[in-house]
């Protein structure tokens, strides 16, 4: 039973390094030299091309390496097989550090202050503090649920809102379409932090932003198609939004000339708000790999009916 | 028994607001237009003259308007009275805030990245974790407590270092001379937050530097006078520290010129950390005027041989 990895974009020696040092007899296979088709079982995936994995016959088990599966997802001749997620709470520690981040920057004019230093200006901008500040996270996954926490605990006042109904302990927790609108308006500064289906795609729009509280910041550490890139750039030049922080992009890198770059209110970076670390996460890889060798079903299988 | 304020370089109509409505009948006298200076028994005070205050016969209290009493002591001249200072709560948030914020943005290359944005560079910088960064507070009082307290929950490796011996709870304590040494060398991102006397001016020097740990980096929110600045500039420069987060100077405003403006790995900000605030102090500062009026003691008096 061969591993197959196969990651579009991202170099592969982290995981075989890892992988080999938990298994040095696993039968690895770098895409694309894979040898007969036919042995690949399991495969390690990020971003595979459309029709690439339905090569595979006897696959049994497609692996994301992130959080995220909608690299995988948006293949439509995908095989019908368990798709599963990586879940790492270091992960989730790096988003939030990323998240208070960007919230405590917002609030404190960092990047007003660093534009300033540039020009030798000596002014005062108020702080926001964070009891008066109320952060909305879209997303109330173990993500959220972290970052909302650790907000929290910074002294934010906090709301998560929730595709699906069900309340998340210590948060106060908006849920459902229904849910979505008094959400918004209670937000300050808001979160993205959700997974990327047919349904939230598009979701940061131009009737979001004017739901949100005159003045909001957004935050979007999710995926780029979340976000209607004009729909922002005109809530924030319209006066509405004060600004945003952005870690994700329609395109990435995001391409020379984009307007974000030179924009005085947006913060741009390039997609580091959470990095997976196969030295935390390939033991996790290796016993679903194992457990599928055995016929178990794997852990942090995703819903692909859902999308995550 | 008349009550002064005496604010050189800030402006005083917030505390004249403040004050007012707690008490209509207070008979406030704004420096220099203060009539009979026998009148003056109470004063409010932020950085007075070498002299200024010893002119007030009748003085009975002399009251910081920051948590501060340095720009008071400085005084050759100064009257043989109770110093008090201000303790407030959101003072210790606001300052929490800030330090989060600075440590976080080392540890997430911001200013870096603050600068790619403006070249258009799209480069990934590996992120230091909060959970193998140590933070290291020197001055555990109410702001030191407070801003380990927060940066623990965030997940940060945090000791603290003060002058007196005694522990302070949940938090690693080294304590007085020869607890410095050891602090320092477990140290990756330095927090100066000491009162400044004349054991502590110019703390934050070469030999200082030269015990952290290599690339550790230095924030300083507590006073100008603590750091000798050409030993920052050349720790930097040699290459053992990565750099510094400056909200105060020897010299605020930092005049044009000065070399902290330009250098890559200093970012500055003009004393923003912590900004008194009237609306939630003046009640503070009133029950004090009332103490001293009916012959008790006053609150959060400072030890002036100690010098904080």
């Amino acid at each position: 039973m061969a591993f197959m990895i196969l990651l579009n974009g991202v170099p592969p020696h982290g995981w075989v390094k890892r992988l080999k040092a938990i298994d040095p007899q696993l039968d690895l296979r770098i895409f694309p030299d894979v040898g007969r088709p036919e042995d690949i079982e399991f495969a390690l995936v990020w971003s595979p091309l459309p029709g690439e994995l339905k090569r595979f016959a006897n696959l049994r088990c497609i692996a994301s390496m992130g959080a995220g599966v909608d690299h995988i997802l948006r293949d439509p001749e995908l095989p019908d097989l368990p798709v599963t997620r990586v879940v790492d709470p270091s992960m989730a520690q790096a988003m939030s550090e990323y998240i208070v981040m960007a919230v405590l920057n917002h609030c404190r004019y960092a990047a007003t202050y660093f534009r300033q230093q540039r020009e030798q200006g000596w002014k005062i901008h108020i702080p926001r503090l964070a009891g008066r500040t109320k952060v909305g996270i879209m997303g109330l996954g173990q993500l959220g649920t972290h970052a909302a926490n650790r907000l929290a605990a910074l002294g934010f006042k906090v709301a998560g809102w929730r595709r699906s109904p069900g309340a998340v302990e210590g948060i106060e927790t908006f849920c459902g379409q229904d849910g979505l609108d008094p959400f918004l308006g209670e937000t300050d500064v808001l979160v993205c932090l959700l997974p990327l289906t047919t349904e939230t795609r598009d979701i940061l729009n131009a009737r979001l932003f004017g739901l949100l509280r005159p003045g909001a910041f957004v935050i979007n550490v999710a995926r780029g198609d979340h976000l209607v890139e004009a729909d922002l750039v005109a809530a924030i030049d319209g006066g509405h939004l004060s600004g945003a922080c952005l870690d994700v992009f329609r395109t990435e890198p995001l391409p020379a000339g984009h307007p974000f770059w030179d924009h005085p209110a947006i913060i741009v970076t390039p997609h580091t708000a959470s990095i997976t670390n196969p030295s935390v996460v390939a033991a996790q890889i290796y016993e679903n790999y194992r457990r599928v060798l055995a016929g178990q079903a794997p852990l942090h299988r995703i819903d692909r009916r859902r999308g995550y």
